[in-house]
C-alpha cells in the first residue's frame, strides 16, 4: 500500500515526520510537503510561477520531498511528479493545532485533505492539540486504525475525514464522528505601529460564541473525544435554485 | 446602502475599479482590495505577520483602500478597520475570467464572498469571461438589478451568489439559477529547466472531461447564460455521519 | 534625449511619478518600476523566477511599466527588453526619505544606479527628506539641472552619483559634493510578541553615533545643502593584497 | 572561541553545516542563517515586518536556528538576539558557487560578510565552485588555517575576506591574494509564455567578456588557485569630489 503524507506545517513538521516515520514500517511512504510553513493558506494553489522540488531524504520505505508550493500544490505534484501510481491513501498532517468547525475553510491541511478527494483518492486531515504529546504513540495506533479502516471500506465518492485528536492527558472518551461546528471571532485585528511609527493591524480573534452543540467536531473534541468529521465539498445551495429562478432578474 | 467591494486581482484590476464607478453614484461604496494580484489564493488569511492598509483614493461615494492581504483579509480589514459600520452587501469582483465548478475551492473572488457570508452580510462573487467587453453597460446594468433585488429579498443564512457572466458578443441567452459543474484536468504540470539548468513544474492543465450535464454553471455560461450559483460553506457531509459511527475505530 | 526612471518605492511612488512628469516635456521618459513597494531591497536581483512586465501607461513623451522584481531587475528589464536603445541616463528615485552614509548599502535606490553603471550608463540616485515637500517645483529644477550637466559632462567610468535633498523649509545652503558618512546603529530589534503569543523581531534601530565630519552627507544634509556623493562600487580593498600574500596561509 | 555562520543557500545548507559540524570541536560555533534559499539578495534587510527566530538544533558546541529573514539579518539577529556577546569571527559560507568580480554586488553570502564588518566583527565569505566535491576534507583544513590566521592578525578597520575555492579535481596551485575581476553579461533575459499563454522574462546572462587580468579572482579560481580578496565597502569616489565641486550647479 503507497501513502501520500503532506501538511502545512512544512517539510520540517514534527508531526507529519513522525507519522512517516512509523507508517514506513507497514506502507510505502512518501511526503511531499511545502519547504516552509503555510498555515492558514487554504486551498490556494501556484498558478503564476513555477514549482521547485527537492528530494531531502531517501531511505527504505520512505522519500521526503520539499515543494514551494502550498499544501494542495504539494498533493498535485506528489500524484502528478513524484509518484509513478496513485497513493492508495493521502494523509495531511499531524497539524500541530486542532481544525475545527468553520475555520476549516481557512485550513491549509484540510484543503490539502479535499485536493486529494478531488482526485478521488481516500484522504484524511488530522489534527492535534496544541498541548497534546506528539510522541503519545496512541496517537499513531489510532491512525494507523483508522487508515486501516478506510483502505478496507473505502469512503463514498467526494468525502474525505477530518480528524481532530484531543490531549490525551486529559483523558480520552473516545472516538465519535461529528458535524462541524461554528466559530464567530470578534475584534479580530489589533492596531499598534512598528519601530518606524507605521501603522500596522495584526489579526487576531477572540472566539464570541461558545458552541454548545454536542453533535460538533467543536464540543466534542472539547470533552476528550477524537473527532471525526466526514467532509464533502459541493458548494451548490441546492435550496436556493427555486428561489432564484423566481426573481426574474433583468439585463438590461 | 453601503457597499463593500473586493477582488484577487489586486487595487489596479479594472473590473473592480469600473464596478466601483458605476455603483458609487448610487451607493456609498468602499474598496479594500490586495494591492498585487492574488488570484488562486482560495481562502487563504494572514495570521503570521501584520497587514498594512493605505488609502489610495478618496472622492465623493467612493473610497479605495489597499492591503497588503489576501481577498479574505481584505473583506476582514474592511468589515472591522475601514468601515464604522457593518455594509449591506459586499461584491467581490468583477474578476476577469470565470470562476466555475470545482474551480471555486481555488478561487480569491469566491472565498471572499463566502468570509462575507461567515459575517452574515449578503455577498456576490462576480466573474467575467476573458473575451468580454470589460466597457459593456449591460454588465453593470444586470449587476445594479441584481444588487437591488439581494437588498429587497435578501438572502438565506449562510448563503452567497457566485454569477458568472459571459461573453455577450457571442448573444445573452437570458440568467439562469446553476449548479456547480465539475472540472476534471490531466496533465497538470509543465515539465521544463530554468537558464540555469535547474529543473521547474508549472502548472498547466488541461479540461479532460466536458461538463455535459445542463444545470451546471459550465455549460449554461457555455450557451450564453449569466450563471448565478447559489453556494453554502457547511462542508458537513451529513449522510457519512451514521456509517461512520459503525466502524468502531480502536485507539490502542 | 533618453531617460529610464526606476525606483524602490514601487510604480506608484509620487516622487517618481512627479520627476516622470516634469521630465517629459523635454525628454522620451520610460518608467520601469517595481509593481510594489521594494525598499532595503539592496541589489537584489531574481534569479529562480521569471518576471512579469506590464504596461501600465503611455502618452506623449511618457511610458510607465511594472515588473514583479527589485529595482535592479527593473533596470535590467528596461535597458535589454523595454526600450530599442540604450537610454542615455537613468535616474532612480525620487525616493522619499534619505539614503545616507553607510545606509546605501541596504538601498534599492543607490543599488539601481549601480546597477546602470554597470552597464556603463550615467546614473543618478535621488533621495528626498521624509519631511520635504515633493510638491516644491526647486526640487524638480534642479535635478533638470544636474542632469544636463551629467548629460553635457559625463560621469567618469564606473561612477554614479548619490543625491540627498534636505527639506527646502528649513532654506537651502546650496549643493555640495559630499563623502559617505557613517552610520552606527543600537538596540537594532524590538522583540515582541504577536496576538497568538508567537515570540518575534523587529528591526528598530537608533542611531548611536552621530557623525561630525562636515565632509560627509549625513552632516551637510542636515546642515541644508543638497548632498552629490561620487559613488563607485569596486569593492577591493588594494591596500591589503600585500598583507595576505605575507600570510602564508596553508592549505594542508 | 565564538564563531557565527550564515550563509544565503538557507539553514539545510550542507556546505555550511558541514563547515559547523568541523568547527565545532574546536569552536563555540553558532549558526543562525536564513529558513529557505536567498541567493542573490545583496544587502537586503527586512524593515517593514517582523522576523521570527526558531532554534533547530542544540548540541555539544553548536547551535543552530533559522530566521525568516534575509543573510545580512541573519548577522544582526545573531549578534544582536542569539549571541550575549560578539563573536570572534563571523563566516558566511560554504556557498555551493563561486561569488567573483563585479557579480559580489548581488551575493547574499558576500554581504552577510559585510555586514559583520560594519559590526566591526572579523568576517571571511566562502564559496565553492560547483562541481567540487563538498566532503573534500582539504576544504574545511584550509578554511581553519585561514580562519586562525585571522583571529591571529586581525583585519584592517571596515575590511573583510571573500574567499573562492576551485575544484580540487583540476589539482591546487596554492593561495592568491586578488582583486575583483569584471563580469559583463549579454542577452540576460530569455523571453518565453507561461502554461497559460502570458510572457515572462526569466534571467539568464552569458558572459560576454573574459576577464583575462591575472591578477583577478576570475582567473585566479580558473587556474586552480584558491582565491582571497580582501573587500572594503566604503563606495564613495574621492577622485571625484573636486570634479563634482567645479560643476556649479543651480537650483534654480
Amino acid at each position: 500500500m503507497k501513502i501520500l503524507l503532506t501538511n502545512d506545517d512544512g517539510v520540517q513538521g514534527l508531526g507529519m515526520l513522525k507519522l512517516a516515520e512509523y507508517l514506513k514500517d507497514k506502507y510505502k511512504v512518501t511526503v511531499v510537503a511545502p519547504e516552509k510553513e503555510r498555515s492558514a493558506i487554504s486551498h490556494a494553489i501556484t498558478l503564476h510561477k513555477p514549482l521547485r522540488l527537492k528530494k531531502v531524504k531517501e531511505e527504505d520505505g520512505l522519500k521526503i520531498y520539499a515543494a514551494n508550493g502550498t499544501p494542495s500544490d504539494c498533493v498535485k505534484l506528489g500524484i502528478e511528479v513524484v509518484l509513478e501510481e496513485k497513493p492508495d491513501i493521502i494523509i495531511s498532517g499531524i497539524n500541530e493545532g486542532l481544525n475545527l468547525g468553520t475555520d476549516i475553510l481557512y485550513s491549509g491541511t484540510v484543503s490539502a485533505a479535499i485536493e486529494a478527494a478531488i482526485y478521488a483518492i481516500p484522504a484524511i486531515a488530522v489534527s492535534l492539540a496544541e498541548t497534546a504529546d506528539i510522541e503519545d504513540r496512541r496517537i499513531y495506533k489510532f491512525l494507523e486504525n483508522l487508515i486501516e479502516k478506510v483502505l478496507e471500506k473505502g469512503l463514498p465518492k467526494n468525502t474525505l475525514l477530518n480528524v481532530n485528536i484531543p490531549d490525551f492527558k486529559k483523558g480520552i472518551k473516545g472516538v465519535k464522528a461529528t458535524i462541524l461546528g461554528k466559530r464567530i471571532y470578534i475584534e479580530t485585528f489589533q492596531k499598534n505601529y512598528d519601530p518606524r511609527g507605521k501603522e500596522y493591524y495584526w489579526m487576531a480573534g477572540k472566539i464570541s460564541e461558545i458552541e454548545k452543540d454536542e453533535r460538533t467536531d467543536i464540543v466534542s473534541v472539547k470533552e476528550g473525544y477524537i473527532s471525526i468529521t466526514p467532509i464533502h465539498f459541493d458548494l451548490t445551495e441546492y435550496n436556493m435554485i427555486n428561489i432564484l429562478n423566481s426573481w426574474d432578474i433583468k439585463i438590461e
